[in-house]
């Protein structure tokens, strides 16, 4: 396989840059441009040896390189990591220079692809280094390094290895066709195991909605008559002035989103467009817009400013809203003596968008953020593999019918094979060359 | 001295991201956070080691830690330098982490600082490092390893030693000041030194003109009346759509510039207002800024579009401009048949910026540089440097004229400690808090 390179740290100029080579010529290549007190030929792994890159007595930079030896290294293979000055010019030539000695420039995630096809990670694994790059709160990180450690993988590679073992003896039951009375797989055991996978696999689908949750977000909507703070609302929250304010009704026409991490939980900010009549095409497409958004989000914000409580505003909550509705009563701060603490508004929260007065809010989208979620020591957060799962599931249910039905053991084969397929796909297993490519198209260069 | 920390990597999501941890406490503090096969107390310099990043039963990452041990680290301090995963949150909270157990954010340029002040470099070295960081082109990059690997802070530093050994024996005449008859420093030495002095100041103060023309770029104006083309040729050569194109006269109303590498040289391309008549007030603003540029640069491109030769373009250039003149000849796509090679046009330069027929202009600019530019093995190009050599110089000339008065020792001394304060100044012999703290602070966080 062709050594590859790449720039691993993120884009730009800095104090240092990482460039990684992998592959069985990265120590040769590295070596011919690297002069130092010994040669990365006889470096030992784990080790860092300061010098220069040079090359017809042209010198690049002062570096550190770091060699690994295959196997011990996150390829697999021979990697060496070079650390230079973070100038982009330094970068990019050396780049050049390892590209002149022989070296590819890596595609997307292609050092991690590596890793999965040296066999150092699954494919579930090697997914959970793009999630844990792409962390932006203490929950998702945790998800994503939990299945860099493998526990989706585990799970999944147990029961898979426990069903292949019955396979094996359904079909071995196959090739003694002739000898109707052969059963080499005891169907009690059979549906015992059956039972347990479905379960496991129920609780892992379920576990898809808290882990897609933490990974994208929880969706909160922003929704309320024009004019009462919903965008001064999301600025508050986000600490910026994140969506355009002023006193004209129907500021906001498009739905904008932003996130916000609270308590370590990642939320998904939309502002919608004031709900109300309006003749003005542009504003009623965007009140379109917030209904959607409205309908499709976990947690509603309904925003009103009506102290007294006298005006009808139940009517902007519609039937195809499921989120969690939390009602708050804005612009406090516009009546006086009135305290936050005082007053019961129904079972309105008080808040001030204005002033920042919205501690309220917060604790209690935490709250309901954490009743929703359901964390569990094992969880899917990959569209992918609850898709995979899914069709586990229904082959698994299958199974179990088939069992009961007293199916023939061919026919039992197959809803077995198609369980064992779906959840090899998901470690990687059963996989083929167009899903690996989907799949490390969207890393990042250099991992 | 504190131990301190920092994001070395430029600022972003990426693969990795390397933190930087430097000072007595640098391990110990690391190890505290850090959980591999072996301690990071027990590790040799130079090693890189695997493990997670872990406190309080919570995992934050899967890492390499790279230890260095005093003196043999950039900083000449306990160093750990540790490639985590890069998130933002990952990098954000482990930093966190690493100042929860006892380390200082560091401040700009920091490590430098450190570096200086343990004496793995001077302070003319320790300055080249932001110089090679910031580099874009290979002659800036060049210049900055060259003044890193100690080109000027060896030539100083040769002359300081020798200066410094005839202006004790000086001094050690006033001590015998009784004695008038005594003269340690033998005064004909003294003055073949002095004139070594004088010449080697002199060529390095003269190489200052070549080395801060490659360190900040040579300033190109592009100059000419209304609608000739000039911001279309800003753009074609540079390859984007950097300046405003139209056909109404007097778009380009305040002065544009970019910078463009050819050949490994840095241009600064100063796009300016066309030069007319005009009674907008703004207008004329931007042709007065057109015309300071135009006398602060070293290339000035005239602009004409007149193929026929027949209007009076000369005007444009005044008295003040003192960079070479390039008449460039533009728009020759709008003649038929016109030849790039075949006709003379006076001396202007037939060009078509509209189609990108910049070639002969490019070659020109970097004709023009080059003989401009002398690099030499030890070259200028830092402007505090150029200062304080300057003083040193004229104190050189000042101990020259001295020897030729028979000035008393007293009078020699005082100037030549002048020149040796000054000289100890570039190499930081001579130094004090708060030239330290301006010439950090203009370093990026993490180096």
């Amino acid at each position: 396989m062709s050594t590859i390179c790449a720039i691993s740290t993120p884009y730009g100029t800095g104090g240092i840059a990482v460039i990684r080579v992998s592959g069985e010529e990265a120590v040769t290549i590295a070596d011919r441009l690297f002069e130092g007190r010994v040669s990365l030929m006889d470096a030992k792994g784990g080790s860092v040896h300061f010098g220069r890159i040079q090359r017809d007595n042209e010198v690049l930079d002062e570096v550190l390189c770091s060699v690994f030896l295959a196997p011990h290294s996150f390829t697999g293979e021979n990697t060496v990591e070079i650390a230079c000055h973070g100038s982009l010019y330094i970068q990019q030539t050396l780049l050049q220079w390892l590209v002149d000695e022989g070296c590819r420039m890596a595609k997307p995630g292609e050092f991690t692809q590596r890793a999965f096809l040296n066999g150092k990670m699954d494919l579930a694994q090697a997914e959970s280094v793009a999630d844990l790059i792409a962390s932006q709160s203490k929950a998702e990180k945790d998800l994503a390094l939990s299945q860099l450690r493998g526990s989706v993988s585990g799970e999944l590679a147990h029961l898979r290895e426990r069903l292949l073992h019955f396979t094996s003896l359904v079909e071995l039951e196959l090739d003694f066709a002739d000898h109707e009375e052969l059963e080499f797989a005891d169907r009690n055991e059979l549906t015992l195991l059956a039972v347990e996978i479905e379960q496991k696999l129920a609780a892992l689908l379920a576990s898809f909605r808290t882990g897609n949750a933490i990974r994208n977000g929880i969706s909160v909507a922003i929704i309320g008559a024009p004019n009462v703070g919903k965008s001064t609302l999301l600025n508050a929250l986000l600490g910026e002035q994140r969506a355009i304010v002023s006193d004209i009704q129907g500021t906001t026409r498009d739905t904008i989103e932003d996130t916000l991490v609270l308590d370590g939980i990642l939320f998904r900010l939309i502002d919608t467009a004031g709900l109300r009549e309006s003749s003005d095409t542009i504003e009623n497409m965007g009140m379109e817009r917030s209904r959607k958004a409205a309908e499709q989000a976990q947690i509603i914000i309904h925003v009103m400013d009506d102290v007294q409580c006298t005006k009808d505003d139940v009517r902007w909550i519609s039937e195809g809203m499921k989120g969690t509705v939390i009602e708050v009563l804005n612009k406090i701060d516009l009546v006086e003596g009135f305290s936050l603490h005082g007053e019961t508004n129904g079972n309105r929260l008080p808040i001030s968008a204005k002033n920042g007065e919205i501690e309220p809010l917060k604790k209690e989208l935490v709250r309901i953020a954490r009743a929703n979620m359901q964390p569990s020591a094992v969880m899917l957060s990959n569209a992918r593999h609850y898709e995979a799962i899914q069709r586990a599931h229904e082959a698994i249910e299958r199974v179990q019918q088939g069992l009961k039905d007293a199916l023939s053991g061919e026919l039992l084969s197959m809803d077995l094979q198609d369980c064992l397929n779906a959840l090899g796909e998901v470690t990687g297993q059963i996989t083929n060359q167009e899903v690996l490519s989907n799949i490390f198209s969207k890393f990042c260069i250099g991992k």
